[in-house]
């Protein structure tokens, strides 16, 4: 065997494979094709670990769930061996290989792809079991989950006609200083390598092409400084804290997050004191080899199931309350959002503490079962505290997968939209499903942009949306509700 | 063999036929006869093309699919050869006359269909899966689609009872000079030819000998010109028109119409300068021989899909506006409609730029999805904008399905109501199929005007029927909306 | 063979009973016992023909599809023969017996029977699929039939605890002189033979039995000399009249009418000018041998199809108007009542016309579809015309499947309650079926008092059920509409 | 044999165990083990008979369905005579002991439960027909049942955040006397035995241990004397009585209660002074061994069926009323609740009528069907008689299901909230699924309370809860109904 001949010449043997079983001496076989993996297993993004677990062996499986078939070669070229000898290959080697193809034939072709529906088919139908569960799973019985799609169909258009609609543009600007094409952004979503080896970083590459901002999460599955050096230095990121017990830590996490130009804001998560009981997450056994490194969380089964959310979110301080933002300002002078806000009441408390933006989010469904539906949040605060859309900016996510949801939440008054799942299923075709699903939602956005007589986005205002249908649903008033005497109760 | 002799009698080989395969000297069997079609094949009025392309073949497929088994007897009777000889047959050809009468065998009796239902059901199960796209497609998650129908049903009649309902008539007037049998009208419908080989002409036939309007669209697959005289002079057309970005092309084709008498009028469409994502349309290929001699446009298929509507209307000139409607008025003295408008404001504009008469839709809820339902939309104009019922004529079409329907739209204030897919579905039985869907659509409007107690369309009031379950989705105001501040947002 | 000898002990040849195959010499089999019917036949109260039809055959299958076993030998015990020789019975007569049983297998045991849903399963899959087809269908797309039963599940109790309720009586009298022993009547329905022989004169002796009132409908397949009879003198019957084209006929009985003191009452029909489009009717074929001999009509099938309502109803008078009433009242001078009005504004008229009575009925969703539900339009005269309840009396039908439905009627203002389909497929059992049916509803009825906190009728009033969920859907005004411009249209 | 000797080496025929089968005498067989029961089955608390009945045989089955598998070698380790050999058992045995398993198979782990549903879907799955009929069913089409659970899920929270949620208190107590750790109760809910065999006993059992209170049923499967021992001194009860016809036999258990210091309130069932119509439980038959040793009722089967509801409260007095609370007060001094109060005009009454409290409920939907869910008749007292809060407690139950329909109850103005089903289910796991179902329970409530930003019981208030989805439910007034003549009807 000679690396200077043409190695699709070169058969090896699957007993030669498996005498080089070591992190020094590390061989693995993906698709018929033998690589050295030694050089590069310490540099593996996804940690060497999952490298060494298939050294001297057959990888094409734990690859072909999370890599394009051509990563590889394009990375590594100068590893590759030879072809492996079929002739050789031991029974074991041939039952993974059978179930490895599956995954990937399960998954239509991305160029047939439609929609965000489509996208969360093909996950469904190829992603990992547990993987599914922990991304699709809400809170206890899906009421919030359900109604945070469901409420934007109740809330009608009244379209004008007649308008030169031959140029619209849907740039935007988050925060007065991150300048976006698109008013859109990825919602901070924990653990993306869990669907994809290059997680949140391929999404990052995706949305640097596409102008669009993506907030990470402190529960990414990599630091976000491997993250922020994929995009261009000019490109715009947001970042999620999550309050950690350990304050130490998390004073830590935050100067380095202040340290980074290109994140211009951070988002504090306010409405996940605890985390929400999220059944289907429970019911599926996790990996325990997942971690988190920000939050240094470790995915782990216990008694009541294989949570993903509930244990990775351990950490998280139920104690953080309104008087402590002043120490997180200390802490960072950039933007400060509070995201999980959902009544009027507290977004006029935001305002009073002194922050720069909020975002209308119930968590996807994932914390509380049966709170409102974000769009029925962001309308509790026109009608009760609409003055806090003057002083800083609302941004609203839950439950949005068409360009005409965007739209809706940008007539009544959402500066941006974040979306989570549809960008995670996204991943499942890696960077370019990313971008696909950013291309069909730039397409569906300017189309509605169009078909309602509008050209940019000031022009879009309450009047161009019909919420006579749940109008009846936003409460009257701060605290307001119909029975006019507080209750006395038992108390011990 | 002899011409003079009964060509039953004769009989031919598939190696006699296979050498009459050119255009000078085209035979093709249909149904085991043989034809010699090298006279009528350059007056075919669907193209000599797709007759050629059977040349020297079994032909039963294609033909089947669009003709009634006795047109070609009636049409070109002297062309018939004699019988093919069964046992002559190649192998090929057997199978392709396998899969022919499966379309036929699948369409139930016509006499058997009692509704529009019925007809849908029918076209469902037996035209070409490109065809039933197209035509049942809408856009995206298709809401204002199905809302159009299922906003009927919550309209609740209020029916009189003892008064004397003998004779009742359904005749009406439009637009002050189009005579008409009912109050309907067939709504202009794209490439008719894609479901029966005479397309548009077939329904102008049925239309003409039950005093029914038809309105022929931008995209028929004939030119209006080859539509207009199947019917008798007297009998009145409206034309639907598609601004061109080209407008040298389209002054042209109005300049066309202008000229035919027959043609009463011409509806501007005015909520489509896009066309709207309609995903079922993109998931099909289209046929790329089928074209729009109006237009001008030719199916194609492309990195999005096979998406008939959306290639088919490219040319639509989105920058056409308001001021316009002069250019228009000033190419064309008759009556002018729009047809889209979708809100009290706009048709408020309608009257102060001085058309004849508006269409309140939504394309079919193909363009503009949570469009609202073209019977709220009506709504909104009773309650906002009343005064334009006296000023012009107000049309509605999208969703109607039975003549409960029909009334209902013409309690609330329409002159006449527009069918469009019930017609296309109907066309799968030909003229007589679109002829037994007028009896029907007669029958179920005389049945309701007497069931509710009206000798007359003008005996029909608001007062009859009771919307209380939807008053509450009409807005109040023009740009009214119950969230009373407007927001300022980011700008780029 | 001998008649004095125990005919059980007698066996006869299929050739012996193919013998007897006249009018003259009648011989049939049922069940394997063979019966000379030729005394029998031209009283028996089907007619003969349908008899003669079977003389010389094995009758079991039309005899079992409307009798109970046991009638036959309790009618006519002299006419059994003997028993047929089962070796003897030619194929053809197999078959047929083959299929007899399976109607009688399918039905469940009587005692299984709970409620009106029960029954309707068990007719839908015992009865002939024609008689389901005419007595099930409603109009169009049965939104109102639907409506009527969902409706009364919109409405809540408001159940008042600890009154004494040991005992509760349901006594009822209508129009002041109609003694019943429930508030409940039968509602006259059409061709109660299509389930049972003795159609309505096994109805009339179940209700004989149980105190309560049936309404004898024109189309009924007895005249109401042959039905009255059936019920010792004191029991009291209603008449429902159509008013017939040919007036002479129509008031002859009228006449015929006026001179049984058991009827109390005559309700003519007022919804049904024209028959209402009964899609599952027309679709299946007509057995043609049906007449209702009041009405004079014969079943017939034509190119529409086979609806029996429709050809049923082809007498009925489309110009009989209020002004007429005079008419019937110069022919009657009962109780007259209108049986269908579904507005305030008619019952309103009613008064003013000087009947004693009105039943608030859609026809059961069968004539006008979207016609309001009939516990819809009671409230709309509660609210609209709410004197009228002084005036006359006013009954409900329409959708009561439940004793709670009859009693939510009973407290918005109602004096009955009309049930048809019920006891249409209760008598698939019989005359023990319709008791059995009536025991269920005293039996609900009774209940619902007593959990309610009601004694008897006179304790029921609308503050006992909470209409709030559908009282948004009451008309507000006798023709009113919140559309205030009367809209001028275009007319011929 | 010898019974020194360790018992698993003494192998026993199949024809010895025969020989021990009376009940003198009594051995049997359970999963392969002999035990000889003599001296157990006279103090067996589910009786004698059911022991003696399995004399001489195999009872796996018997016992499997209602213990266990540990319960009797912990109870009578004493009575374990050796194992069966296998090889000698008789063909009817095996039989039996096949079906045997299959239920126990069925059933989930309980540790894979991790909701109410999920006991429910186990117990469907394993415990006998007859037992989910009896417990599952509600009144005729469970309209009531159904909205129960239903209108909880149209009320949405609204949650606060950023307020220190570190601890959270739920402790509560009831009456001013009854500390405990949770604001929920067991519901009575009659024959819990029916599921396991020691029933009521099992559930005290796992009330104790997690500071829960129970309610037991006048018709529970153990006389109060033997399940109130169960707990420690200190745990407390309420004991829900029916009137007895038989007012001797009624105030000798008012009596017997009376002198139980556990038992800190009695609340009267008012809601079912005749037992409702409950299909699914008259269609299977019932076991007549049951019965009620308290009320003194036995199961029977009869010709309307076999409801076990029915048959069991037929002792029920149903002219008990107001004025009749005096007799019971003057028998018993503690604290006096009325069950089944539904109007707010009720309500008032138990305030003008003294008793300390009253508990908002249907029975579970299972009497008058379309009576107010629950949940809207606290919403009647909240609006129409919110006095009644301050001058006793308001207890709820029916359809809770989770969490956060508790905290939902709690909002509005309850004390404690009962749940019935969810225990009955979770007792198919004996004392063990009781206890783990409070667990599920006390986890969702407090992670409901943190994310709603409330600490302890005392933070609930109306505010929290947007009802603005049902608000129009609600009636307006005490009696009031938007129809204001009272209508005079027939009277016999």
């Amino acid at each position: 065997m000679s690396t200077t001949s043409n190695p699709d010449n070169t058969l090896i043997t699957a007993q030669t494979v498996q005498q080089h079983a070591c992190a020094d001496d590390c061989w693995l076989v993906i698709d018929g094709k033998v690589w050295d993996m030694t050089a590069f297993a310490p540099r593996h993004p996804g940690g060497s670990q999952i490298i060494l677990t298939h050294a001297g062996r057959d990888a094409t499986t734990a690859y072909n769930t999370i890599h394009a078939p051509s990563l590889i070669e394009e990375e590594v070229p100068e590893a590759y061996k030879g072809r492996l000898d079929p002739s050789t290959v031991p029974k074991s080697w041939t039952t993974t290989t059978t179930t490895t193809t599956t995954t990937a034939s399960t998954r239509p072709a991305l160029t047939s792809i439609l929609n965000t529906h489509d996208f969360a088919h093909a996950a469904q139908h190829s992603i990992p079991a547990k993987t599914w569960a922990f991304y699709s799973s809400a809170a206890t019985d899906s009421h919030t989950h359900a109604a945070n799609t469901a409420m934007y169909a109740r809330i009608w258009f009244r379209p004008r006609v007649l308008r030169d609609v031959s140029s619209v543009s849907i740039k935007a600007r988050f925060l007065g200083c991150a300048a976006v094409d698109m008013p859109i952004y990825v919602a901070p979503a924990a653990m993306a390598r869990m669907v994809h080896v290059e997680g949140e970083r391929a999404i990052a590459r995706a949305c640097a092409r596409k102008g669009v901002l993506q907030c990470i999460s402190t529960s990414a599955s990599f630091p976000a400084s491997q993250i922020v050096p994929v995009a261009p230095p000019a490109h715009p990121f947001f970042f999620q804290l999550y309050i950690n017990s350990n304050r130490a830590k998390c004073a830590a996490l935050i100067r380095e997050i202040a340290a980074m130009p290109q994140i211009r804001g951070i988002m504090i998560t306010v409405d996940a004191p605890v985390v929400g009981k999220r059944e289907a997450d429970e019911r599926i056994r996790a990996d325990e080899t997942l971690h988190a490194p920000m939050s240094g969380q470790q995915a782990k089964n216990d008694a009541k199931g294989g949570g993903m959310g509930r244990v990775m979110g351990r950490y998280i301080d139920p104690s953080f309350h309104w008087e402590e933002i002043a120490w997180v300002r200390g802490l960072y002078s950039g933007p400060l959002m509070l995201k999980g806000v959902q009544t009027a009441a507290d977004a006029r408390m935001a305002v009073e503490y002194g922050v720069q933006g909020i975002v209308v989010s119930n968590h996807g469904g994932r914390c509380l079962d049966t709170s409102p539906p974000s769009i029925l949040a962001l309308l509790d605060i026109q009608r009760n505290a609409p003055e806090v859309f003057d002083k800083m900016e609302v941004y609203v996510d839950g439950g949005i997968r068409r360009g005409t949801d965007i739209v809706k939440a940008l007539c009544l008054g959402a500066t941006g939209v974040g979306l989570g799942r549809p960008f995670l299923y996204s991943l499942a075709y890696g960077t370019e499903g990313v971008e696909h699903l950013i291309d069909i939602l730039r397409d569906e956005i300017e189309t509605t942009m169009r078909l309602l007589g509008a050209n940019s986005l000031s022009d879009l205002h309450p009047g161009m949306v019909n919420t006579a249908d749940v109008d009846h649903l936003v409460p009257r008033g701060l605290d307001g509700h119909p029975y006019a005497r507080n209750v006395e109760r038992a108390k011990l």
